[in-house]
């Protein structure tokens, strides 16, 4: 490409109506003449071939994706990551900002990813590292999605559950419990204090506990749980199944009694979530399988932000997402960075709740509350209710007193004291 | 866990019944104790927590993941890649095989996918990298599965086309033209000798060339080429939406005489495409926008093979991959093992048409089809042939002679001589 041919890559904001275009931002290692590097990534990425042989035309005034802000980081002895590539020469990080024009692909999800991560962003000329670290959008763009159809509001109604965290629980053993069984622990853990019981992410329907079965039975356990506690309770289904399933394994749920429903997002596909959220007539909550492959590496793949953003424009009203505990390798900044994803302003679009998870306890939860910096979040532990020494009540209601102690005031060793549900998970700590 | 626990992770290939597996193949890298790494990873990944409180049981001889095989490849200084952590401890590189119950998920691509590289395999604690290297499946799993309708003989019979590569060509500009414009270049080249011309994975059903008429326009220029030239032509048309238009888009493309369709298959989801192969009345054909984002790092993520594998699993006709040209940024041996997923014995299944693509041409033939070692491939230029100086159907000519040049044994530049369709090429090639 020439310097001629480069120039139609490359733009200012202000040249730009910026309600036809999507704001990419990408960390990029280029090798070789930086400028080069990324008309091929703006080419590669929308209109490789801009004209047609003998004719006299530039297609990339409105397809062209281009360069409108662009910082040098400095330059490196090697690529972060070894990639076999074969261009040679200096190699610069890079944070560029890309103005996509989304007339080339339209108001679809897979269309929108096989654009902004696909193969042009993962395989242009002198570019072979890559990380999609954000998109933001205009409103013209986002007009054509309904996003979550509950958000935070709609579950705490659901709840009746206001000025504090929802509090779920993932039913373990997660494997293996046939629904009574299950349905038992579920029951303990709603009257223990739990607000939500969910299936967890790898369990669906399966022979030896299909959803039409388990749902039913929960569903009943739900509104024993209700009627006894005179509290709203959820179970939460986890409907993640083939997609020309998922409507019916939602009716089947639903109409069993499950008023909330599980969805592994990327699994399934973000359109089957945005198909899914049209359909839904109960909140629906996403799970994060898959996410970490292409979102762990600094420097490569596609930032978890970019991921949480998607999730909450196909319609989840929650996302789980990797949280703060020290199992999930996430550092503290990116949990912070994908929980404002599900809280800020995003257009028309309602606010996700967002689920920070991971080896969760009543021992951890003054430390997410902290963290999250405001009572709209999930707390999602497992085996901090459901391996409680005392059983699944206790360990909900460990939970919700650890809670109590917080908006007291009161630090949790000296709460703990006469309640043994608390008692034993601080002892369970000290060991 | 304790030694006792770590034990129920732990199997021989004798001790089970390999009809209820899956056996993965994990490149990992542990901190601390290996063995307890290992537990925790087959742990995570299928009953975490393997009883209830107080009930005399065991889940995991059923439902747990296990060991079956490890070998310590060495103890390295540091991770491959700096990953937030906090174990610590010597890190060992290991290869390790997990028989992985399927029973816990069933033949349901989603599950799968949550369950052999999800929020278990990706967040255990003292594994903090991780690459999925391989799957394979029983047979007890696989005949759940159609897998291709077509396959390499379907698409061979459809035009009528033996003992060669199949001739694909990218019709570009792949973003701007008029579906008028558009129809044109693909009859061009046509006639000058491809079999298949295509849509880019880029260009799919937008405003400005809608599906509706552009597989019309297409499907009209297709039956003037085959009357023109007597041969049977392909359109292969991208379909790839959100899932829920992705069977009505199949009925109106093919109604208006599109006959393959493209499919980004990560995009749309494994089991999208899984549900458009059982109604497909015409061969389809993947894309692979996505994958590179968690499948280039050498020691991280999913290795590409496994998503070949699954894509024919799917039901995929034909796959298209990343190929042998440099800007592949693809070692050439997995290009080859991708190769070899399409072709290779896979249960019951039909073998898909592997086409290893990227920046091919008259000049590149040669070389892959030495690498791929066979004529069962597809050969997929784009500007190769849209951006010959002679024009498209110059451009499909010069592919056709170097193939003819390649079977009759004639070095290229011999051949080319007095046809000046391939002979612009090799002077291409030569500045």
């Amino acid at each position: 490409m020439n310097s001629e041919d480069r120039k139609g890559f490359f733009a200012s904001k202000e040249q730009l109506d910026m309600a036809d275009y999507l704001t990419l931002d990408y960390y990029l290692e280029c090798v070789g003449d930086i400028e080069t590097a990324l008309a091929h990534f703006c080419s590669e990425q929308s209109t490789a071939q801009w004209k047609r042989v003998d004719h006299d035309e530039d297609f990339r005034p409105t397809y062209a994706a281009k360069v409108i802000s662009l910082t040098v980081e400095g330059e490196l002895e090697a690529l972060s990551y070894p990639v076999h590539h074969f261009e040679s020469g200096p190699i610069h990080a890079c944070r560029v900002t890309i103005a996509h024009p989304h007339c080339n692909f339209g108001t679809k999800l897979p269309n929108l990813l096989s654009a902004v991560c696909g193969e042009g962003v993962f395989f242009t000329p002198g570019v072979p590292v890559v990380k999609l670290l954000d998109i933001s959008f205009p409103d013209a763009y986002l007009k054509d999605f309904d996003g979550p159809k509950f958000g935070i509001d709609g579950i705490r109604d659901l709840l009746q559950a206001y000025n504090r965290p929802i509090f779920f629980g993932v039913v373990k053993p997660n494997i293996g419990l046939t629904p009574v069984q299950f349905a038992d622990i579920a029951y303990q853990s709603w009257l223990g204090g739990l607000d939500i019981a969910k299936d967890d992410e790898m369990l669906a329907d399966v022979d030896w506990s299909t959803l039409i079965e388990r749902s039913h039975v929960l569903g009943e356990a739900r509104a024993r749980a209700e009627r006894k506690t005179g509290e709203p309770k959820i179970y939460l289904a986890n409907i993640t199944d083939e997609v020309d399933r998922l409507l019916e394994q939602h009716d089947i749920a639903v109409s069993n009694g499950a008023n909330a429903l599980l969805i592994n997002a990327f699994p399934v596909g973000l359109s089957a979530v945005r198909m899914l959220a049209r359909h839904t007539k109960v909140p629906l909550i996403g799970h994060f399988p898959f996410i970490a492959a292409f979102s762990r590496m600094e420097k490569y793949g596609v930032h978890s932000r970019v991921m949480t953003k998607l999730q909450r424009l196909a319609g989840l009203d929650s996302i789980i997402m990797p949280g703060f505990g020290s199992r999930m390798m996430t550092p503290e900044k990116e949990v912070k960075e994908n929980i404002a994803e599900c809280l800020q302003d995003f257009g028309h679009l309602k606010r996700s709740l967002p689920v920070p998870g991971g080896s969760d306890s009543a021992l951890t939860l003054e430390t997410v509350y902290r963290k999250v910096g405001s009572v709209d979040f999930g707390f999602v532990p497992g085996r901090g209710v459901f391996g409680h020494p005392m059983g699944p009540s206790a360990g909900a209601t460990s939970i919700r007193q650890a809670w109590d102690a917080i908006e007291q005031g009161i630090a949790l060793e000296r709460y703990a004291v006469g309640r043994p549900e608390l008692q034993a998970m601080v002892d369970g700590g000290r060991k």
